[in-house]
């Protein structure tokens, strides 16, 4: 494992999950419980072409490398600080060989990779439209909460230029966007094949939504079983112990 | 209470609420959960116009008489069997001031009624798609059950034509249709603003989706919190008992 610079703001966090660590800054994004159940959610088969647009921190590459066969995970990230941590973190577990950082914007992705050419798309991007109540816009964290360097619309038409035929995307976010979701996807012919909500608890309201679209498929969606977090009495459901590893 | 004729293949049904009563004829199509579950998701307003597309026996408009202070209830319903049950159980339940039943098809239905008349459009529609498996077309069950004299999209333009401006359209359908049920209700301008999914149990995949739109909203859909029917015992859950009046 390569030894790795950090910045006075960063930390070194366990993934609890074949030993990996990531860098975070706490004054930046912090990965959440999305990126993790994105991981789970999404599949790449043995040998994959892996792109998670947004990549952050680099969690979603990151934790993949463990979860799946991927030959080659692919992170695409616009913030400077964030990319170049993000590349620390992937040195800092020795993945060099698996998982390469790509700054770049996700509007400009279907130029700066060859087109159709992965079999996986991972995103995690921005969940909230416009930029009320935003003081900087240039602030870090506001750019991965509000669509302010790109949109819903951004994230799914790069992914049906660089996916393959067949190729699949994966996607967590808001379920108050699952209408546009669903029309974009459709409309960009990333056809929503697979659905999941994510309920805090089974007698709340849902606060995600996992979906995954395949390039070029029929119109034909499976919802799959609820997934909850918390039993009322707070604690993780058995499915979610699970999933994190406990 | 008028009295009415039965077929002798027909039976009187007490539907539970309000002394509700329901002719049903067991060779053709029987109301089922579907029906009453979206009886309860649909709202009116008192003085409300509503129609019912696609009635069948007119559990609908009857049901939503009980629950509702809607003014004008319509069912349309094109065969000709149903459509005279259908008015034989609204005679039977005294409501003709309230609940009328007309003979047509939804695919005319546009030019049946006024443009623009109606405040809340309800529909359970048939589900599948294509007839494979049906050996006689004009059998009854299998036109309330596939799309043969309609299609989702017949509804949904239609629907768009006859409700005013703000007017509400509620539908139970089948989720593995979410995609295309989004994407049509968005592109006709039904906006999904409101969907709950219904799980069979609380680890079982979703059989049922309730949705509404708002003709002309913004694009926003609150996704609510599941519908559960059994426990794991088979035994009806609290809020299904509500729904039902046990």
């Amino acid at each position: 494992m390569t030894q790795v610079s950090l910045k006075s703001t960063e930390r070194i966090d366990d993934l609890q999950r074949a030993g990996l660590k990531i860098i975070q800054d706490t004054g930046r994004f912090c990965f959440g419980m999305d990126a993790v159940l994105l991981s789970c959610f999404a599949k790449a088969q043995g040998g994959a072409s892996v792109l998670d647009l947004g990549t952050g921190t680099g969690i979603l590459p990151i934790l993949m490398s463990a979860k799946t066969g991927a030959a080659k995970l692919t992170g695409l990230e616009i913030q400077e600080e964030s990319a170049d941590m993000a590349d620390r973190s992937v040195r800092l577990n020795g993945l060099e060989d698996r998982v390469s950082i790509v700054k770049g914007d996700i509007k400009e992705a279907g130029r700066i990779f060859p087109r159709a050419s992965f079999d996986v798309i991972t995103c995690n991007p921005p969940y909230l439209q416009g930029d009320h109540g935003i003081v900087n816009p240039g602030d870090a964290k506001a750019i991965a909460r509000h669509e302010i360097l790109c949109t819903l619309e951004d994230v799914i038409s790069q992914s049906e230029i660089l996916l393959k035929p067949g190729g699949h995307f994966y996607m967590v976010h808001r379920p108050f966007r699952l209408s546009e979701i669903m029309c974009l996807m459709h409309g960009y012919h990333l056809e929503p094949k697979r659905m999941r909500l994510v309920y805090p608890e089974a007698d709340k309201e849902p606060n995600m939504v996992l979906i995954e679209g395949i390039r070029g498929a029929n119109v034909r969606i499976t919802v799959e079983k609820p997934l909850i977090i918390q039993e009322r009495d707070g604690v993780y459901t058995d499915e979610v112990k699970e999933l994190y590893g406990f």
